[in-house]
C-alpha cells in the first residue's frame, strides 16, 4: 500500500492533540488546545476546521480526518451521543467538521482509536482476532474480531474490565459489584498491598515508596528485590486476569490478547501467572491458538490510532 | 428472495438425520441412519451420496448440502477435526461427500449450525448482533455478531456455559472451576433442589417427582404451586445467568439473547430475574438495547440450520 496522510484528532477531558500521521504510523506534525476553552460546539469545530485548513496547506495530499473521542459514539452517523467529562450531548461533529474541510471525516469511542491503531500498525496480516487491554486505574478494553474494529451493537462493546469477576464482590463505579477491574486495576493492588503491609511490617514495598505512598511501581521493586508478598500480589492479579481472559477466550476463541497500560510493567510476574490460569481455565481447542504479548503503548497512539480510523472506514477506496 | 432448497444432515452420537429443507424453514422430506453404524469414514461418506443423489432425483433444483456436525470443525477446510464421541479425526467429509455427489458441500459445528438456523429464520433484518443460548445439563451457545456466525479463530467460539462464575467453585467437566453450567445447568438447579428438600420435607418439590426422582420439571410445577423453595430456585438461577449475560454485554454490546432448551421452560420466573440482574449489573448503553427472548427450540432445527449453513456460505451466489 502507498503511503497516506491523516490527520488526527485526540479529544480529551484536558488537551485536544491534533496530528498529521501516515499509515506506517509515523507522526509528522503535533499540536493541541485545550479542551475547557471548546467546551462550545461552535467554538470547537470552527478551531479545529482553522487547524486542518492550514495543514492542508502544509500536507496537501491529506487523505481525511480520523477523530477519537472519550464517551459513547455513533461512528455510523458522526456523533457524540455522550461525552461525560466534555459535557457534549448529540454533538454533530462529523457533519460539522465535513463541512467546513471538505475532507472525508471520521469518528469513534478514544479506546477503539486505541486498538484499531495498535492492531493496524502490530497484527494486520497476522492476528484476525484480537483483544487490546489497557491495565491501569481501569481495565479498558477493545476488540478487534475477524479483521475489524468491533464496536456492537450502539458502539459500546469493549468493557472488559466490567465483566463480573466475583458476583457478590466490592461494588464498582459503574454499579456493577466485583467486576474484574476491582481486583486487578491499580487501586485492587494496592488494597492487596495495603494488607500485605499491615501483616508485615518488613515488607520492602515499604522500601520503594514514591511521594511516601505506595505505589504499583513499589510493588513492582520489592518483587524485584525478592519480597516474596510483593510478588505474591502480582501472581494473584495475574491469576485474576487470566481468569477474566479464560472466560474471553472460551467465549471469542481469540489469537491474541495485547496487554498494555501502567500495570503492565510487572510482565515478569503478570505474564506467565496469566499464561497458566489460562492454560488451566480454558478449552485446549482456544487456549492453544491465543497469544498473551505485553506490548508498550506507543507513544501518541490516541493520535496515530484516530487518524488510521479513516483507514478503517474508506479502506476499500485506497486499494 | 426466491425459495431455494438445500440438504441439511445433523450428525449426533445417536443419529445422522438427512433431509430437505427451504430457505422459509420448511421440511420437505426426512429420513436418518444410525451413527454406529456409519462410524467408518468412507461407510458414511457413501451411505451419505447415496442420499443425497437419491434425494436430487425427488428435489432436483437442491442448491446445496449443509452438514452439521458435533465436535471441533474446520469450517473452512470442511474437516471434522475432532468429534470425541464419535471418533472421528481429521476427517474430509466434505471434499469427500463433494467429489461424489457435485454439488456445494458445507460443514460447520451443531451448536453453530442451530444458531445460524434460529438467527437466519427469526432475526435476520432485525438483529445483527445475537446470542443463541441453549439451557439444559450443558449451556451451549453460539453467536452471531455483525450478522455472521461467529466461529472465532479456530471454529471454538461460543463457549458461554464455560465462562467463569466463581472462580474457586466446583470442578467442571471442562476442567475450569466454577463455570456458569455448573451453578445454571440441570445439575446445579438439582443440586440446589436437594438442598431445599432436605432443608424443607414438605416442599411441593416432591409432590411432583417424575419416576421418584427430582427433575427441572419438578421444580417448574412447585412454583407453578406456589412454592417459595422452588420459586427461589429459579430467581436464584436466573440472578446467575444474567450476572453471566451482564459481563456478555459488557464484553458484546449484544442486541438481543435468545434461550432455549429445556429449562427454559421456567421463563415465568427465569426471564424477570435475568432481566433484574443484567439492569443491575451491565452498563447502561448496552442493557437498553439488548431483549432477552424466551424461544422455543424449532422442530429439527439442528436440520434446518445446518441446511441452511450453504445459504450463509453461498448467500452472495444467490442474491
Amino acid at each position: 500500500m502507498d503511503k497516506f496522510y491523516y490527520i488526527g484528532i485526540d479529544i480529551g477531558g484536558t488537551k485536544i492533540k491534533i496530528g498529521v500521521v501516515d499509515n506506517l504510523g509515523r507522526v509528522y506534525h503535533r499540536e493541541s488546545i485545550i479542551t475547557a476553552e471548546n467546551l462550545n460546539e461552535d467554538v470547537v469545530v470552527k478551531n479545529l476546521a482553522a487547524i486542518v485548513n492550514r495543514l492542508q496547506k502544509t500536507f496537501p495530499d491529506i487523505y481525511g480526518v480520523g477523530i477519537g473521542c472519550a464517551g459513547l459514539i455513533s461512528h455510523t452517523e458522526g456523533i457524540v451521543i455522550f461525552s461525560p467529562n466534555i459535557g457534549w450531548r448529540n454533538f454533530q461533529l462529523v457533519p460539522k467538521l465535513k463541512a467546513l474541510t471538505g475532507l472525508k471525516v471520521v469518528l469513534d469511542n478514544d479506546a477503539n482509536a486505541a486498538a484499531w491503531g495498535t492492531f493496524f500498525l502490530n497484527y494486520s496480516g497476522k492476528y484476525s482476532y484480537l483483544m487490546c487491554v489497557a491495565l491501569g486505574t481501569g481495565i479498558g478494553g477493545g476488540l478487534i474480531l475477524d479483521g475489524c474494529l468491533y464496536r456492537g451493537a450502539n458502539g459500546a462493546a469493549g468493557e472488559i474490565g466490567h465483566m463480573t469477576f466475583i458476583p457478590d464482590g466490592p461494588e464498582c463505579s459503574c454499579g456493577n459489584k466485583g467486576c474484574i477491574e476491582i481486583y486487578s486495576g491499580t487501586k485492587g493492588i494496592l488494597r492487596s498491598a495495603q494488607a500485605k503491609v499491615a501483616n508485615n511490617p518488613k515488607s520492602f514495598i515499604l522500601k520503594f515508596l514514591e511521594d511516601e505512598k505506595i505505589t504499583p511501581k513499589s510493588i513492582s521493586l520489592a518483587a524485584e528485590a525478592g519480597d516474596k508478598g510483593a510478588q505474591a500480589i502480582w501472581e494473584e492479579t495475574g491469576e485474576r486476569l487470566g481468569t477474566a481472559f479464560a472466560s474471553v477466550i472460551n467465549l471469542l476463541n481469540l489469537q491474541a490478547i495485547h496487554i498494555t497500560g501502567g500495570l503492565s510493567l510487572a510482565q515478569e510476574w503478570l505474564e506467565p501467572s496469566i499464561n497458566r490460569t489460562i492454560r488451566k481455565r480454558a478449552f485446549d481447542t482456544p487456549a492453544d491458538v491465543v497469544d498473551i504479548i505485553f506490548g508498550k503503548q506507543k507513544k501518541d497512539m490516541g493520535l496515530i490510532g484516530s487518524g488510521l480510523l479513516v483507514l478503517g472506514k474508506y479502506q476499500q477506496d485506497l486499494l
